[in-house]
């Protein structure tokens, strides 16, 4: 493509002028080549988006705006849409535990196929391109097939091939061990590799293409007056993830936290700007509330009347983390004649396995009896604002109050106030909260 | 697996010690550990064997059988069937003219598939195994994307690899570059890869598991007195595969022949011996013909009354190469008032293309007029005992003759007389020469 060959050939690699890169445009390293400059820009297309020629065809005009805007891209794909639903089943049919190394060399082939039939795509519209797997990168990670997580990147690698190639169609979601086996990131693991990628090559921006336009106040699907946000901070963005908001895989939020990425998460099907995670700054802070986030994947336990003395709580909590069981609120009422009623939360799926081994403790501690209740949920008031301001809390409580909505926990952190409430409440709690905090308007 | 554990594992890996080892069983190695000879096997199944979990379960038979025999194993498998053709049809709809080093990217992956998921099944059954992709051995290649040659084999790894497991599952068909670009060897690559693979351990055979039991006199379905041979030749297997038996890809035979791998071609789903192919024998050489191959693949072009003068063959022949046509038969006629005829033949499929470079060396030279048939077929009779012997000619000869059956050309090699004839009569033809040189009886 001429109208970007002028600059974007110019990418400097001399290795001893890399090495003195200045910091430009906030953390983001521009490379130098003689009077120009020139820029990388990580894009990322979920399954979705690349799902078939047309769908390309859609990211193939994303990559030619931010060729034309002078950077060198590198492109980070996932699977076909469904693609690795398939290869998971083909697993499952040839056995009951497959292995998960193998499950990992069988798995990376679907963005393997996805970024072969892409850079196709690409050098037949005339662009310098290529396809780039996990051990061609390469991409390092540790050896926890299936969940791996990445340890380092051959950026002088990346950045010599940048200086052949204008884009690298990048698999997401794989890498490869030091002994050359395939591991792949775990689901949504592609957000992860992208965001990896521009922090270690200092990009300028990592754009999360996807099938939504942005990350909303609230769920438009419970609540129609919910707002595309326009910027948010990482640590909101971690909160919303971790609620069950589906837009960001959590690992990649976190990884743009540690190294300031910005990321810009915005529509493959759309050119509206999305929503832009940054820092906090002074003017995030004078928001009082970004979102209202809701996870439904809480089950509710309680050992009633648990003697009330020392090494109870790590008695009945340390067996669940040995058995890997991840307990998320937990509430201890005051001690009444020597005993205490003791509750908490886990995800639905280990409610089973958790109870089982709160029974076994029970037999060691003793307890009048164990209650338990999948048909709850938690709604979350987040924002950085909170840290500065008070009433926050007082407020939600008060609406929900209002609503006759019965609050049966409650967990704070600096930034988000959760209350689980009984799961038939769920829609309008969030409605409830929503518009008690005003989030419909712009600038609330 | 217990049975084999106590020899298998024994596999020596001291590097100086492996550099002494000792030639035994003909040309192929074996590893010392203490007084114990451990030996590698390899194994080649094609896509028809391994196309679904049922095929491979009887894969798995033909692994353990070679584990019970003491050996380790180097097992190469080719895509699923039907793979490779499905990944080709996807290359095919995203673009006209697929980027090769992409399309290799995408169609490798059919082995990594077929890999995995039989990796995952010897693992489910006990046996110590891994996969092993083109990048990850390495198996090193030139850059000719799709049809890639082998330059070299990490063998120090592969051996290291062998000692902490009893097979490795192989991907077929792929390479890598010396810069980690994923190549394939072309159309029936597998059978290159096990038989390279054998060539660098030194394994004491190569199995090549195939959907017939073997190599027969010809083609039975053209001849039901056709007999299964138990041993072959490389070089009349050579001739035997150029001249389209479908067996084993000629790339193989000659990697088989230069490095003395012997090759045995045999049945997945049967348990009888197949057709082993060795070097030449006395027993062999007593044999006067081994087979009656034929190739419909065969167009023929006659130039009438080209003036018979220096340069002019060159002048002929030098634009069809240059056009990368193959040229196979050529006959010309002794010259008749200063000029001649001059006869040869080329693949179907390239006819067009020849007739139009053809047309344009007529202005050149001048002559009469051009004709061309592409209803012929070239019928041969191979078989090294021709070296010491005569009269395999004029015996082919006088059996065509006898049935009426003209001959258009005829061409010959050390080992082989080949017969242009009319495509209507190859049935005959073949039935005829198996008959005449009485190849339906043992010891023929």
């Amino acid at each position: 493509m001429s109208f970007c060959r002028r600059e974007c050939t110019l990418l400097v690699l001399d290795r001893r002028q890399k090495r003195n890169l200045t910091q430009h445009h906030g953390k983001s390293r521009c490379y130098y080549y003689k009077d120009l400059i020139v820029r990388i820009l990580v894009q990322k297309f979920g399954g979705s988006s690349v799902k078939d020629l047309a769908c390309m065809r859609e990211v193939l005009v994303k990559v030619r705006q931010g060729l034309e805007q002078g950077n060198k891209l590198v492109v980070v794909l996932s699977a076909r849409a469904g693609e690795t639903n398939r290869l998971l089943a083909l697993a499952s049919e040839w056995s009951n535990a497959p292995d998960p190394a193998e499950c990992d060399s069988l798995v990376s082939t679907g963005e393997q196929v996805s970024t072969a039939l892409f850079a196709m795509l690409l050098k037949d519209n005339g662009i310098k391109a290529r396809s780039l797997l996990g051990f061609q990168a390469p991409i390092i990670t540790d050896d926890e097939h299936g969940k791996a997580r990445i340890s380092s990147f051959d950026e002088e690698h990346l950045l010599e091939l940048l200086e052949e190639y204008d884009v690298l169609v990048m698999a997401g979601f794989q890498g490869v061990t030091r002994d050359r086996r395939i591991t792949t990131l775990g689901r949504g693991g592609s957000d992860t590799s992208a965001v990896a990628v521009a922090a270690a090559l200092g990009a300028h921006c990592c754009e999360i293409y996807t099938d939504v336009d942005g990350v909303y106040t609230t769920d438009p699907n419970l609540c129609s007056t919910a707002r595309k946000l326009d910027r948010i901070s990482y640590d909101e963005m971690l909160e919303m993830a971790s609620m069950g908001s589906k837009v960001l895989e959590i690992r990649s939020v976190e990884f743009a936290k540690k190294y300031k990425v910005p990321v810009h998460v915005r529509s493959t099907f759309t050119n509206t700007p999305g929503t832009v995670l940054t820092q906090e700054d002074s003017k995030m802070e004078n928001v009082l509330v970004s979102g209202i986030a809701y996870d439904k994947d809480q089950a509710l336990i309680t050992l009633c009347a648990v003697p009330d003395r020392p090494g109870v709580s790590a008695g009945i909590f340390g067996p669940l983390d040995q058995a890997k069981i991840t307990v998320d609120m937990i509430v201890q009422n005051p001690s009444q004649g020597g005993v205490t009623d003791m509750t908490f939360t886990v995800s639905r799926k280990d409610l089973q396995k958790a109870m089982a081994v709160v029974e076994a403790s029970r037999e060691k501690f003793g307890a009048r009896e164990i209650l338990y209740n999948s048909n709850v949920c938690k709604v979350s008031v987040i924002g950085v604002g909170m840290r500065n301001h008070s009433g926050v809390a007082s407020l939600a409580f008060d609406a929900l109050y209002r609503e006759n909505i019965n609050i049966l926990m409650i967990s704070t952190s600096e930034i988000k106030i959760s209350c689980l409430i009984e799961e038939k409440y769920t829609e309008l709690a969030v409605r409830t909260l929503h518009d008690a905090f005003e989030l419909d308007k712009i600038g609330a």
